[in-house]
């Protein structure tokens, strides 16, 4: 129940009940250090994305350190990161219809607010939310750069979308967002780098376009953790949003790394479960089923045994082949790693964070849920 | 954000923004009716699973119409049942753990509380936690009927169960929690027969030979939406768990019906989403994705538009191809159904409760969330 907080500070990680979401501090601070000991002496911006933490004390301590602001997805996201103290958000996804861009609008009287668009109606509904309110809206033509979800195609297209943001009275055309999705989970280094290869070459094509129209050049946003090196040398992306390089997921995990130049960032999300059922030989259930790890990546990892394999998840269980594993007595608490962090993270109230076997703070996940 | 209503009784349903989880009252209601018409004449008792629902409006409808209580997964479930009135609860589960027994035995000072077991440890672990709170708690040995997860082998290992909680001074005997989760989803009729068969089988010889031990009977208690029929005919079980008939997910909806005597059920859950990108022919790009539609039985279906398909969730994305479909214009607002109901209901605060095209009423979820 929302009312009910998953732990004390002060407690041991032994007696916190599970399923929790558990924050490794010291995993989730090198991951914080390694990021800008990677980026060291660039000339880039940095905005992290809020979708894969939706927690304002983790987004303060990303800007404490540096970063200029953080992207969100949705409308409600970014109410939670304002409402949270963040100064300046960019969302970095089409916002559609009225009573999403009243919000919208409303927000940018309190916070520095970007928007995307791919659509030449949709700026011009933009534009009457802000003249409504009376602010004026910075707004980021998405382009598809390979993702092909949404963004309109690099060079025509997006000139026009340009043209069409720059033409309105209450908006500021601030140039492109970048975002290659696509790209961030091709296992191989070589795949990832000729993804973003082609994605610059269409960024690089629509800003020629884009000068010789006479429009200011604006920035260009995007990579993500699986990638945003390659960004970062492209010389042609100012901005980085990544977002999962926090926590690193088990998804994440499976890339490879080695000559990507991106470090190896730490485990730091774990879900603690404990060994609820013991009837059958070489199996344990674990009370963290569906709703306790989202699955669309695949399963959880045992973490600290890693012969143990989580084969199957139901709504409130999870079944662990233990392959031989000692340990896992009816009533062990044990860690897993989560598939995918983003969708994990918000089936949580609260961070549980941990400090080697203590709880050292608990964090609200304030934008849980807000989808809208 | 929690603190964010998605809707208001009497609203348009065409106002409510999105994504939203919506109930159709009227099919909602067809399903409770039909499920109370399939069952006339049976000497059974209903007790719906509340980890489909995690509602206490719907449990309390559920018991107007009959039913003995429900079921649940979780301790932390039947804290929000309790709370919002129900007055018995089964936790048809093993609970594990000093911390979270102590919780159950206090909510057994306020509701009628049952819980199962399938280790003697445990079954000593919930003794001490009834004494130390001045109750009796019923306990179900837990069977393992052929879902291989938790449960003892029916026969001598259930029985040595059954014998372990006779002999405890702080609880009482309750019978046999026979749940055959694996057979749910089984597609054709027959295999779903026979699993039930096989299912009823090893009920009969635990029940055999805990008569012959001198124990009392006690009840059985299990089946599903897949099934429930089965069981009903068994003259075996006693009690049924039925969960996901109100709502009808598309994972379900797979299942073959035809001769297995169990209604047609309605779908009456929906994930409301707005067309949020249309750059791409023959594609439209929603706002509902992951984190408004749990993807871990298949994709979502889309409702309304037969021809139209949900191929791909990223987290706040869903790619539809429309195959021909018109309509899906930017900004237009269609319906989901959710591929499995349980987990996304668990990512919603509110069931938005529309008839026809108008809001009625705005259920809280106020046991989503609650794994622990």
């Amino acid at each position: 129940m929302p009312h009910t907080l998953p732990a004390q500070p002060g407690m041991a990680l032994a007696d916190v009940d599970t399923p929790a979401l558990l924050l490794d501090l010291d995993a989730f601070e090198h991951n914080l250090q390694r990021l800008n000991e990677s980026l060291a002496g660039r000339k880039l911006m940095l905005r992290p994305h809020a979708k894969s933490h939706k927690c304002p004390q983790i987004a303060l301590r990303q800007i404490a350190l540096g970063a200029v602001g953080v992207c969100c997805q949705k409308v409600s996201e970014a109410e939670a990161m304002v409402e949270g103290g963040v100064p300046d958000v960019l969302v970095a996804n089409e916002v559609v219809g009225a009573a999403k861009l009243r919000r919208l609008a409303a927000l940018a009287k309190q916070a520095k607010v970007t928007v995307c668009a791919d659509d030449a109606g949709n700026v011009r509904d933009i534009d009457a939310a802000a003249r409504e309110f009376g602010v004026t809206i910075d707004v980021l033509v998405e382009v598809n750069v390979g993702a092909n979800r949404c963004g309109v195609e690099p060079g025509e297209p997006a000139l026009g979308i340009a043209q069409a943001i720059a033409a309105c009275k209450n908006l500021r055309y601030a140039g492109l967002q970048a975002y290659q999705g696509g790209a961030q989970h091709l296992r191989k280094v070589d795949e990832r780098r000729a993804a973003i290869a082609a994605a610059v070459d269409g960024v690089q094509r629509t800003l020629a376009l884009i000068a010789k129209a006479g429009l200011p050049r604006g920035k260009v946003t995007g990579a993500g953790t699986g990638t945003y090196l390659f960004e970062a040398a492209s010389q042609v992306y100012d901005e980085l949003q990544v977002g999962s390089y926090i926590f690193m997921d088990a998804d994440y995990a499976k890339n490879d790394w080695t000559e990507s130049g991106i470090p190896r960032f730490e485990h730091s999300l774990f879900v603690w479960t404990t060994v609820m059922s013991r009837t059958r030989p070489d199996v344990a259930i674990v009370d963290a089923g569906l709703k306790a790890s989202s699955v669309d990546s695949g399963m959880p990892r045992v973490a600290d045994f890693p012969q143990a394999e989580f084969l199957k998840a139901s709504d409130e269980h999870g079944v662990i082949r233990l392959n031989g594993a000692s340990g896992f007595a009816l009533g062990d608490k044990i860690r897993l790693i989560p598939g995918h962090c983003d969708p994990t993270v918000n089936l949580y109230d609260h961070y549980v964070c941990v400090r080697g076997a203590r709880v050292e703070a608990l964090w609200p996940i304030t934008a849980r849920g807000a989808v809208w």
